[in-house]
């Protein structure tokens, strides 16, 4: 049957590992490097993740300089330079030349960067694009260290070009990073200005000055408070698969049981780990090495049954509805802003919380729909808005009753502006690019309610000014009538042209202060529905 | 300033690698496990492609058994059972057990697994969901080996968890995978069953039997001549990067510039190799591991200056547009069936090819928007349609001239099947999920060009049968006034009755004949844009 041109041998041949750097250097859109315009807003995003989420960590009030400078057709020299703690000299090279390696993974804990692919990510696209190695300063307050770096891409392990070492007088901390890369630079909606201003946007507290090829512009510091330090929490029982719970059993250091479950999870105190045992039938001293694989699916099932609060969530650290007002008006100037930061909430285990704010009028466009402003921990989503959980939430809004039109599948129109911000330790993007966040039900539905409540108390405000809007229109059409129509009444009833005038003119004001006192006593809440 | 809660020392101490399991265990969604009912297609299709791939490389018809049953609510076992060559004892562990490894990375030549993640993508969602390995039995005609495996997530290697060897009477060979998952199965557009069914029309040669939970389907054979192996190229100058080139010039084997250039890339003969050498001033008798930074980039400019053919397209095994028709008539049952085949092209340095056929009438849907078919490298897309650069060509191109209503950035509407092939030995899939074709300018044309040729061809034949349908109504409308007419016209002229009407008949028989040669001349191709 078959002409056997190949053979399960030659195919052995050919079968060899594949390393992460080849994977991501010829897959780069994953990462975000598909277009040489979105290559510079994911070089300068990736760095600036770093940069806010080491400030952050180490307490410290963000001063960030962004520099970008075209040195020949479709190439740059991007700058990114912070005032963070910096890297020790030992792990420099591995943090910035080696893809999956990071402080983020293995922690349940809100932030920026995740997967370790950020930065080395960066240095990979600038090296397949240009050749050149990165340049990299560090300084954790003592002596800078300064290394030019490459990425061994059939092995993904740093490559060191040169290594100075320098004194530091001026007892600078950070860390200071140089690259060339293919690019092409862009002003307008989706581009690394608006990226800043966006970013500025949800990092009040961060100062950002940036150096473009289109001039300087510096974005100030707004508040001097940062939000809490979020803390490291243990996964959530209900959020463990089966195949991680036989990992956490073999690694674990508990001795039995009722050990692994308290010191290993959250929410689960002796009294929970003991019931867990007995629904399983396991017996509480059992060693957790030592299940075998039906114990395992008993004690996993046991674990999703026994009642439990929901994950601690000082994981989160979202922006408070003052942060998001302050942040949101100064960069709409808009005459009325309104923000709600909802409870935290939890999907697939993971702790999540949403905030929404409404801007209305300012500097908003006046034309056509309105406009959205998606975060998630903090960071500007600008690409694939229309796979986004929170265009989904926005869209499923009922915004008529909110005063503004709406066709069925679209964005409100009108001059507001919407911002949506969602946190979490684990953000579920739609893919490595992090542009979009899926559409679990859980965080759909939580988005909506933000959006509900901030909506309510937009309504008030818009359903005053659209009255007093048409009542002036009702009024200047009488006013302008008035004349012809006591001119009308006089030849009818014989009275004088201007005592009529006068007559109607109080009818006139009293209707007005009436339908007033009328609209305030209806403005009772309705009840709305989440779907 | 700071109150150093964290420190560089305390960071550097959290920095650790994360291996590839992990990143693609907690990252599955960029697999195509974010949610049950895609994990179950998803498994299929990996399984599937491996399984098509391993046949045609071997020259073998494909015969594929797949098999899904309920065995718990929400936990179903997968088996796919295949007749190809089957993989040697001794890779067989890395082969399934390991995540990027595998033989279609490090090569350029057209097939459906591109990247050793398929197989251990879907063991290791197993194995999360349920806890369980994989039982694995291969043989290569000799005897059978059977194998349970697990992945080492923390290590992305196999864990053989048991082997047996058994004799093989029947000569068997092949593959044959079963595994239990967590999962949901629905029927509808996006279901296994669809899968297979499109799979089915794009590989005619295929048989392929499904044991399903709603009973069992055979899709037969149709041809039995399979596609032209597709050849294994080099890479194309105007493709490469200057980091691969780069790499290229360290690993080589050959011993000067004209040497490299020649042996390993496609389309570069000594009198090219020469002329870049001399563009690039550099002496052609150069060790290629000597280049310095400078040099490297004046060999890479040269190498895009010098006018060069497109590379091979033998590495490419497009469906053909016999085949095309038969799957798609086969399946659509439609009245009227037409196939393009478009000359290779490149994007990126990459060969592609884009096929598609209209299908129209038949049992496709009389009501409503028209059905887009997608299939890349012979797997049909069933996700992410928005996403892709085929619903974008569709919806650019103008139907209306091809007699179907369509709006504004819309599918068209009416009884119409749209089939699209993307042959390419580089497929740039918007995600890891393999669902979307990246809408790169190149592509788009190509599909547009395909579609507007198809359907001029369809156009004939629709605009005759809307004539046909006009002409009769017209007919049948004069028909029924012809007598009211004569009677009218009796009274007028004194003429009988029955002479009228006989006249009156000649006189539309005429008109019906001169309107059907005026629309024949009328069918000269009208020019078209492609932007």
């Amino acid at each position: 049957m078959a002409d056997k041109n190949i053979t399960a041998e030659d195919l052995a041949h050919q079968l060899r590992a594949v390393s992460v750097a080849e994977f991501f250097e010829k897959n780069r859109h994953l990462l975000g490097y598909e277009n040489p315009t979105k290559a510079l807003i994911t070089i300068v995003k990736e760095l600036m993740d770093n940069s806010l989420d080491a400030c952050e960590e180490a307490r410290i009030l963000p001063d960030i300089k962004v520099s970008i400078k075209e040195i020949a057709p479709e190439r740059f020299k991007v700058k990114v330079e912070d005032n963070g703690p910096g890297i020790v000299e030992e792990k420099l090279p591995l943090a910035f030349g080696k893809l999956l390696y990071g402080s983020k993974f293995h922690r349940l804990k809100m932030s920026r960067g995740t997967q370790g692919l950020g930065a080395s990510g960066a240095i990979l696209y600038s090296q397949l694009t240009t050749g050149k190695p990165s340049k990299i300063a560090s300084s954790t307050g003592k002596e800078i260290h300064e290394i030019e770096l490459m990425i061994d891409v059939n092995k993904n392990d740093p490559k060191i070009v040169s290594h100075k070492e320098e004194k530091n007088s001026g007892k600078w901390h950070g860390i200071k990073i140089e690259l060339e890369t293919e690019a092409r630079y862009i002003e307008g909606k989706q581009s690394v200005f608006e990226y800043l201003r966006q970013t500025a946007m949800s990092n009040p507290y961060a100062k950002i000055i940036y150096d473009g090829p289109n001039g300087k512009v510096e974005f100030e510091r707004v508040v001097k408070e940062m939000p809490p330090l979020p803390r490291e929490i243990k996964p959530h029982p209900y959020g463990v698969e089966i195949g991680l719970l036989r990992r956490m059993l073999a690694s674990t250091n508990a001795r039995n049981l009722v050990g692994f479950l308290t010191s290993d999870f959250s929410r689960v105190g002796r009294g929970t780990a003991l019931q867990i045992c007995k629904l399983a039938k396991l017996d509480t001293d059992r060693k957790p090495h030592d299940l075998s694989h039906d114990e395992m699916e008993k004690l996993h099932k046991s674990m999703q049954m026994v009642k439990l609060i929901g994950p601690p969530t000082d994981c989160l650290s979202p922006l408070s509805e003052k942060l998001l007002e302050e942040g949101l008006r100064k960069e709409t100037k808009a005459e009325f802003v309104v923000a709600v930061t909802r409870p935290p909430s939890v999907y697939r285990g993971n702790p999540f919380q949403v905030e929404c704010a409404l801007a209305f009028g300012g500097e908003l466009p006046k034309e056509g729909s309105s406009q959205l402003f998606r975060f998630a921990n903090k960071v500007p989503l600008l690409y694939h808005a229309s796979d986004c959980a929170t265009t989904d939430a926005v869209v499923d809004t009922d915004w008529k009753r909110y005063g503004f039109s709406q066709s069925s599948g679209q964005l409100p129109q009108g001059q507001l502006g919407i911002f949506i911000h969602f946190a979490s330790v684990w953000v579920p993007y739609t893919s490595e690019g992090k542009q979009a966040i899926a559409s679990y039900p859980e965080i759909v539905k939580e988005m909506k309610l933000a959006l509900q409540e901030a909506g309510r108390k937009l309504a008030v405000y818009v359903r005053q000014k659209n009255r007093m809007h048409d009542r002036q229109m009702r009024k200047e059409l009488f006013e302008k009538y008035i004349p012809e129509l006591a001119e009308s009444l006089e030849k009818l009833s014989g009275d004088k042209k201007e005592k009529l005038i006068e007559a109607l003119e109080k009818i006139i004001k009293k209707s007005a202060i009436k339908s007033e006192e009328n609209e305030k006593e209806g403005d009772g809440r309705e009840p709305e529905k989440t779907g």
